[in-house]
């Protein structure tokens, strides 16, 4: 089991990477400096991470470890970097966030379920740490969260942590029910971008 | 006593979901999907109380209670349902949304006070806990917080956490007190609305 | 030291007032009531700090100590009085208010070192407890936070919490460290008022 840990590690790390690199493409449409960019690519990367451990009352994972930080950081700066030469296509980001997405929901709903939250609780909290950064990215840039619009992206991550805790109850061991919950959460969300499914769209009669 | 406090914890979840209720209300202006509209309603409903247990440090009181979420969720997703047949008048949440911040703003100034706070900072607790979860709301959906220029609304909400605070400290029987603050949060709303009641609005000049 | 513990304290409270009454002429521009002004006054002057002592799990800062609390009223209330008489220079603020940044830097990287935090935490605390009111503040008024395209705001905040930790490293006594820091904040800050320093803007190819 010791090498799934470090690999689960790493995965970790590459999500907070990938989203501080998605949080910069995005400030890039306002005119930000370089801090400001920083900012928005730490508080997308580690905002949904950040939320969950202040409601847990557990210590927040970036102060216990400053891997996260660090990788945030130079992943922003990289990302600030390369896209003032490189034009990149928006595609190419579509496959690492969606597993950003789905390691990010397993995680919180284990850490959820190790501090005894009930399971609607720990659901929640696999949503919250999946979405929140880029709910707080978007209030920053001063739009209407993309999260809530987008293709299937937090009912992917909800369904996901929904099975997780479905195969926990069933007595399936937790390594296997994670690698489910987070397959689930990708084929969702895939299956959304590519087929274009959507939750109906909800305008009030006024 | 048994008798009050299941009143007042039917109150209380009573209140979760009229706010639930009108987050949906308000998110119905946008095009939010549905998950969109869950959230909305989630943290208008749960967020004042939210952020008074982050604040003073308690266990956040919807994950040591999960009815509170659950009642979030389901009034929610009534309101989805509902407002796609029937048109809704406004008025009509106008008295139950004025019940709820009465009785917010008198539980959240009265864990403020369990928790030794001084007065000042537990009046203040009462007003966040009231008013908090609609300007969340608000920003998620991108709009100047309504709380802000709305009649009275958190005026309402301090007057009456005031009034509790000076009646605990002239040795009134915190059932009592805690009537009577409800009380005047409700007298004052309920006569802004209908009087058009207003603090001066304040333009700088420039 | 008992001078300069003194001396420090009342420099706070004085950052305190000085957000305060930078929040209510940022409000000013839209028309909320005198109950919103206080709401962006608090924001504005005890967020930064509020959110440090949450992701570090103390007491915040102002429920331990009220008086934080009543500067920041009385300030952001006797600007909201002035501000309808007077027309305040925005540039009578700029001096005041670069102080503040200095001083909130200083003892934010300092909270957080007593806490045990590792250096880049903790030159990232001192930077939150620095700017993170004024975002709170603009996006509250539905802007673009201006830290992000402002002249060197938050890089001279930075800039400073790494010198103080460098110079913490390097054996140089807590008091001198908080010095030379606190001076290097401001010298950066004015020079770059003064002189348009700017960090590189960033649009994104597209």
């Amino acid at each position: 089991m010791q090498g799934i840990e470090s690999l689960l590690y790493g995965i970790g790390i590459a999500g907070v990477a990938v989203n501080a690199a998605a949080g910069v493409l995005d400030a890039g449409r306002k005119p930000f400096d370089l801090f400001g960019m920083v900012v928005v690519a730490l508080a997308a990367s580690l905002g949904g991470g950040t939320l969950r451990d202040v409601l847990l009352d557990r210590t927040v994972f970036w102060i216990a470890d400053q891997s996260n930080l660090i990788a945030a950081i130079v992943a922003g700066l990289a990302t600030f970097l390369v896209v003032r030469v490189v034009r990149l296509p928006p595609r190419l980001f579509l496959l690492p966030d969606a597993l950003g997405l789905a390691l990010f929901t397993v995680s919180g709903t284990q850490a959820a379920i190790a501090m005894g939250a009930p399971w609607l609780v720990a659901s929640l909290m696999g949503v919250i740490t999946g979405v929140f950064g880029g709910i707080v990215r978007d209030v920053l840039c001063n739009e209407v969260p993309l999260v809530f619009t987008a293709e299937l992206y937090a009912t992917a991550s909800w369904a996901g942590a929904l099975l997780l805790l479905a195969l926990l109850e069933a007595g399936v061991s937790p390594g296997w029910a994670a690698l489910a919950g987070a397959t689930l959460v990708l084929v969702i969300r895939l299956g959304a971008i590519r087929f274009k499914w959507r939750l109906p769209v909800f305008i009030a009669r006024s």
